[in-house]
């Protein structure tokens, strides 16, 4: 099975999660809109918005719903629908997180810039380093001190192993001090990014062209003006 | 099969969903916080937060996925992979949209007060009513349309159509100005709303007392100073 997927040629964004597992698992893919910006959006099933899938007559979107379809044909998900529900309950947070890490820079509409909302975002990121991240890093913490066996379902790895990694790679390029400074408390999920990051096919795909860049028009942003912990939000 | 719902018992939230859906299909649950403010979470999978459902020795957690898992065995999902994965993919949606409904009062941090943040609130108010509404809208009308029997996936009811009646009911509650004056360019979506709402078993518990008024403690709120359509949010 070719797989087609269609998603921003120039950014990691929410595509990122789908090129991880389909490069783990060493699929046969096309990235469409990085060899050609042309595209049609099928006619019936349109999705909201990019990233969808094309698999034979398939089209799936929603990045957590393309995984769910992905895991078990990729071997990155277990094939019993109890396993299947836990590790896409586990994906869902991390869209969650996700989001809330786009918010930081974007807390009033995603369809205004940056600048147009600096200020809300100063505090928006203050609420996030200091209340959001560290809730989320305890949960994923101790998932990962009950699987004890280096990844979150145990001993083989899952898509949402690939994102948690994705997860951390961007929160050090967006917040490397207020990020850096809570590495040391959750070592599980340090050792998890780089036992992801070592995994023979993810480490040739990050060394590759194919493997973009952070960026300053992506989800995870670096704005040293937002990377400082410490600062109260409760403070307008 | 006795469901057991874990949410918080003074509000519809996101708990909601899931008692619609558990309620179109006269399913025997209990809502056990309702009963009973003892809990206790889970200690394997526990989830990051409510609501979470027990059925039998299956701990579900994240609304979409407590969805997914009741759907087919309530009879508000198709069977066959590709309409349960077309259906979640739609609800994915809803909650991107009610996550983003939330937000209007809530842009900076859902651990402060509302009185915290109104000013960025109006803001993102303004936005959400003038960009983000309408575009959820359009696509849910356009997904209507093609299906042109009613329900969003043609002539069923599924659970993804329990969930755009509670988005209706709860955005007319909240922003009755500015959902108000769109209501008339969505006529399929207002009919889907009457139409969930006339059916037999949901009638029954709008009327009931387990249906919850709205209120401001939940993620749907009436604040006058957000229900301002044609604010334009790139003013500061």
């Amino acid at each position: 099975m070719r797989y087609r997927l269609y998603y921003w040629p120039e950014i990691q964004g929410r595509g990122e999660f789908i090129r991880l597992a389909l490069e783990d698992a060493g699929a046969d893919y096309v990235d469409v809109l990085r060899r050609s910006g042309n595209f049609s959006l099928p006619k019936d099933r349109t999705p909201f918005a990019l990233p969808y899938l094309v698999a034979g007559r398939t089209v799936v979107s929603q990045t957590a719903t393309i995984l769910q379809y992905l895991g078990p044909r990729l071997g990155l998900a277990p094939k019993g629908e109890d396993g299947r529900l836990w590790v896409h309950q586990l994906q869902l947070t991390i869209a969650d997180w996700l989001a809330e890490a786009h918010d930081t820079h974007h807390p009033i509409g995603s369809g205004l810039y940056y600048e147009e909302q600096r200020a809300e975002a100063k505090r928006r990121a203050a609420d996030f380093l200091a209340a959001r991240l560290p809730k989320f890093l305890h949960y994923f913490d101790r998932v990962l001190r009950r699987s004890a066996a280096g990844y979150l379902l145990g001993r083989a790895c899952s898509y949402a192993d690939l994102s948690l990694f994705q997860m951390v790679a961007g929160l050090r390029y967006a917040f490397p001090a207020g990020f850096g400074r809570l590495e040391g408390r959750h070592g599980r999920i340090i050792a998890l990014h780089d036992r992801v990051a070592a995994r023979p096919r993810i480490a040739r795909y990050l060394a590759s062209p194919r493997r973009l860049p952070f960026n300053r028009m992506d989800i995870f942003r670096h704005y040293p003006e937002l990377d400082r912990p410490g600062k109260n939000p409760k403070k307008t």
